[in-house]
């Protein structure tokens, strides 16, 4: 397989971005290649030289937004303290939200769209990131950090609420007080010792 | 104004649901009003006798799903014990999203694409329904059951962890044991007193 030139790359990404807005201001459907082309200024021709598909384009959008929250993820999850590793998992979240609201508007409210011939590719990350966050919340519930609760329940409730603020979020709104709230009604105040 | 019959209402409701089901499935660009006609076995002239497009059929889904939401919300928001209202408060949102999880499915993944002549009407009751959140939790700070945080930040919390529940409850998931395990990472193990 030929490696992709930097040119190429940088397209590629470019092409992502302006997708996941287009998608995101028009809904997946409504939205068309033409109107990422247009956005790019390029021919809808050229635009074919770098996606098949709209189908494959969401798909791209919903890899870039997945690949990106399983960046730093793996070395979080490495963190040795339970209650430690949950706030980094939390904080984690809320950040990638906030930084790229739209890419993810589209990953949440398009996900059903998902063409079947890449729902494996995608759930198998989503597998990923979701195990990661159970086994942190299970770390917690057996450090006593947490009460006892199913640990499925545990790590879907804090991915929904801090995956739900990309519908909520305001530029005025300080992401380091959002993301420290948030860790304080999961986890409560730090212990003074 | 003229009454509705009640085999006219009930008509309504008919289509609205089926309304909900189709744009669930299909995604709301991509559903259209033939769909709605045929799962209904009407003739889509028939259709056009209950509604006047699509973009009045999705504000009736919507309308729906938030008057359910604000159904026993404003009697739930009299219980004077602050953990106890913000307890009956989680437990009726897990409760209505559990329950009608195609009516949640399309009104939080569609919201953007509510037509403009509707926003008021659906914002205003979304605004009455946030405000009952933010009161209890502000309620709980105050009684220092829940830490000092934004009561904004704790109120989008919380209806974020609970709505998320559409992303991913299976029927073979308790709902009573969810409720009681989203009410203890909040709110903590009851006090023995």
């Amino acid at each position: 397989m030929e490696v992709p030139s930097p040119a190429h790359q940088k397209r590629m990404r470019d092409i992502v971005e302006t997708a996941a807005r287009v998608f995101r201001r028009d809904g997946y459907d409504a939205g068309s290649l033409d109107d990422v082309a247009a956005e790019l200024d390029l021919r809808k021709a050229s635009l074919y030289h770098y996606v098949d598909s709209k189908a494959q384009l969401l798909y791209l959008v919903f890899d870039r937004a997945i690949t990106l929250a399983l960046e730093r993820l793996d070395e979080l999850a490495q963190l040795s303290d339970p209650r430690e590793r949950l706030e980094a998992l939390i904080a984690h979240q809320v950040r990638i939200i906030a930084e790229e609201p739209s890419l993810f508007a589209v990953f949440f409210d398009s996900r059903p769209r998902l063409a079947d011939e890449f729902e494996d590719a995608i759930h198998s990350k989503e597998r990923r990131y979701m195990r990661h966050y159970a086994e942190a919340v299970q770390g917690c519930i057996d450090a006593g950090v947490l009460p006892k609760i199913n640990s499925r329940f545990g790590a879907q409730a804090i991915l929904g609420m801090t995956s739900w603020v990309y519908k909520w979020v305001t530029p005025q709104d300080d992401t380091d007080e959002l993301t420290a709230d948030l860790v304080r009604l999961v986890l409560g105040e730090h212990d003074a010792g």
